[in-house]
């Protein structure tokens, strides 16, 4: 279907068994061929330089439009950005991921406010709702349901993808670089462009499904054992890849027990706008 | 691909007049099947009682769990529901969607640092980054690329979706009848199961895309008369499905210009154990 599926197997219990390893796949029913690109998908960091063809942008945006928006508010916009000297600002904030700058396209996705609040003020009223913390939970949604159509449309055109949360890193910096007006932020960035096949990385097993789903009530049994699986099966992913050998435990205890730069978002956040009452 | 697409047209063009109007298609690049199925893209209110095949829930999770990750931490989980007192009761939450009741399944999808804590506690560690406003959005971010995953493939296998957002009505309430332990909300509902081809609703138009994608810079143009354009369209939309005849506009002053009932977000997540400082 795309040229990153091609490059790898498409078979179902192949592709689940890369996703979750032997011990854990999961006993799936009926597999679409749409359900095979979703389960192959991977992050791209090596992209080529390689032009978009014409209109692309157009469709991804269209895919992104037709995702389900709440009470059709249509809370999200989006910034397609190519000028370099913005990619590398982004690249910058992001902590320098190199695949900001080489990817044709990043799209910066906002949870944007400021539109209904226009539509609004015209009509002489005001928007209370705006203030408060349920505004911004509704507009990242919003932004990420549509993100995600924009991914999987780019991958059937054999095209990949990485989600740059990192721009959350100093959204004011990346408000004041695409001109965001108030009550705007970037919730992610999102690369796009031909991937680097002799950069592409295998499909990174995730949890077991066990641990991340459950039946009527939220009721994990045996976690610990199957983080101690699923510690095993990145660890021997992250060896094959040529990567620092690291246990999923141990990436989380790195990652979440200091401090991640980010706890003066909400301080930021109320500059951009959004009070979050 | 899907019943609900067979149902309708399949061509681009088609696909594209009916989301955009006439007089917004936007001008797209190339465009795949899945393309295709993503621009046909409904919500569905009308389900028949038809049971899901033996493992469709894995199916689906597999796919959601297959969407990327903040740095793989996978900050979200589901419970998978299926009970009809449950559902009832989420059906109640959400103002008396009937909707809720009548599908086989509902996926409620969740903000969950819990896990993670959990992980990092059973190491001596604590999670400081937990009580953050960052910690909710990028779990909330996490939680809703799965899910659209998870909606792509049921559509996919001939199922429809509808978000139940209105589940952030009584969070709480939510939260005790499926068991959510601290540090876990649920962000929104999702529908599942056949749809009542009787009761499909056809494609819902979107503002011009022209109104949403900017680049290089946020900077809209003509935005008032492209909400007029999108005003008559919607309208026009409403008739034809013998809906109350409604602008766009007028459903934003309707909805956003008073109380939504969801001040006391803030204070709900807090006593769930999200902090958001």
């Amino acid at each position: 279907m795309s040229a990153m599926l091609d490059a790898q197997t498409t078979d179902d219990q192949d592709l689940l068994t890369a996703r979750y390893g032997a011990a854990d796949v999961p006993a799936t029913g009926p597999v679409t061929d749409v359900i095979r690109a979703l389960l192959a998908h991977r992050s791209v960091r090596g992209y080529l330089p390689t032009a978009l063809p014409q209109g692309t942008v157009e469709t991804l945006i269209a895919a992104a439009q037709s995702a389900a928006t709440s009470s059709n508010m249509q809370y999200w916009s989006v910034v397609a950005v190519t000028d370099p000297a913005t990619k590398a600002l982004m690249a910058e904030v992001a902590g320098g991921q190199g695949h900001i700058r080489d990817c044709p396209l990043l799209l910066v996705f906002l949870a944007d406010q400021s539109r209904l609040n226009r539509v609004i003020t015209a009509a002489g009223k005001t928007m209370p709702t705006l203030d408060y913390q349920e505004a911004f939970t509704v507009a990242a949604i919003d932004a990420a349901l549509a993100a995600q159509n924009a991914t999987v449309a780019a991958e059937s055109l054999g095209l990949g993808t990485v989600y740059i949360g990192a721009l959350r890193n100093d959204p004011e910096k990346v408000a004041a670089a695409i001109g965001l007006p108030p009550h705007v932020m970037a919730v992610f960035g999102l690369c796009v462009g031909y991937p680097d096949l002799a950069k592409l990385s295998d499909i990174k097993p995730r949890l077991p499904q066990t641990s991340v789903l459950f039946h009527e009530r939220y009721a994990p049994q045996d976690e610990a054992a199957q983080v101690a699986r699923y510690d095993a099966a990145l660890g021997a992913f992250s060896r094959k890849q040529g990567m620092a050998t690291e246990s999923w435990t141990g990436r989380v205890l790195q990652r979440l027990t200091g401090t991640n730069g980010r706890e003066g978002m909400r301080a930021a956040m109320r500059r951009l706008g959004f009070e979050l009452k």
